[in-house]
């Protein structure tokens, strides 16, 4: 439980130390003060600023991996499956989206072994985007002249989210991604016809 | 002559280096060992670390408004003029992707007087892209329901090219300007007509 506690307070720390003053900037002491412990402390949970930096960026590859999946399992058309991944993938990068800084710029920082399982998670998620497109285009729902620059372009949108994405700003996690889905519909040459009522969000009278 | 070229030589390091080890993580040694220089002959040509920043930044955004200024100035309709932006500002950040990383990700390292002038232009930025849309949904070019968000997402995606955009990857910038400029046009709901091999749609015999 302390453990826990302790391996949380730290997580926390890294990732608002890493995002304000990146990697290379922080030192494993300003993480430790942050969390209220000392730096001795932080070795009993973690070798090395690196190993912290590898867990947040496999914790948040993993999430991601996830969700896409179950996006794709849950719905049957390619459209249905874009339009949900693009929503999950969207609402995370806003919500997370400090952590999702991290994670994406720092890549350079990792270990080289630590890479390594990070760009095969990133190939797993661009393969799963892509097979949406692909299949997509081949039953006929999409129209689309570049299926991998597209899936790579839909993607992209997401992750910059967590670029632009204010918590007092002007749109929510939701709003956003409801746009998104719709953006990631059209740039694959499949508009949803006039409506775009989503499913309810907690409709008052189901 | 000489000033002139010692001081390119102290932005091109400059941007190396904060690229690599971010802005917190490099010193004015790193910067001036990598241009050759004494960390005293730097203080010639620049007061700080954060005023290089601000150079760069600024050189940067300036250069981003002029190319769109002059996109929208050298065309007619909505629909050329957001083609030809997309397609400039994607070459832009393809061509000059680790300054551009550096100038997108490291403005909470600015001076807070240097930010405000740099958000100035970044306002100018969005404000010349939201005009081009508004004149394309108001003279009927256009559909699209959330305004805003269509210029935020067009910005969006071609920012991320900096993050994304390999030397030796798969596509040139000249392809993915193209292919993001068609895109563009998509998100705002005009497709160029012709310039997609349109598949029928369920044509009778499979």
């Amino acid at each position: 439980m302390a453990a826990d506690d302790s391996r949380s307070r730290l997580r926390s720390a890294a990732v608002a130390a890493f995002a304000e003053r990146g990697f290379h900037g922080t030192t494993t002491r300003d993480i430790a003060t942050a969390a209220g412990m000392s730096p001795a402390a932080l070795y009993v949970h973690h070798r090395s600023k690196e190993e912290l930096l590898h867990e947040l960026s496999r914790e948040g590859h993993e999430a991601t991996v996830a969700l896409i999946r179950s996006a794709v399992a849950g719905h049957d058309s390619p459209t249905e499956q874009l339009h949900a991944l693009v929503y999950g993938f969207a609402i995370h990068h806003a919500r997370g989206h400090t952590q999702a800084r991290v994670v994406n710029y720092e890549l350079a920082s990792l270990s080289p072994e630590h890479l390594a399982g990070i760009m095969a998670l990133r190939r797993e998620i661009d393969e799963l985007v892509r097979g949406v497109v692909d299949a997509g285009v081949a039953n006929g729902e999409f129209d689309v002249r570049h299926p991998r620059l597209a899936a790579a372009a839909i993607l992209s949108l997401g992750i910059d989210i967590a670029r632009w994405y204010r918590e007092n700003g002007a749109w929510s996690p939701e709003e956003i991604a409801e746009a998104y889905a719709e953006i990631a519909l059209r740039i694959v040459g499949r508009p949803r016809r006039g409506a775009t009522r989503r499913r309810p969000r907690s409709a008052g009278t189901p």
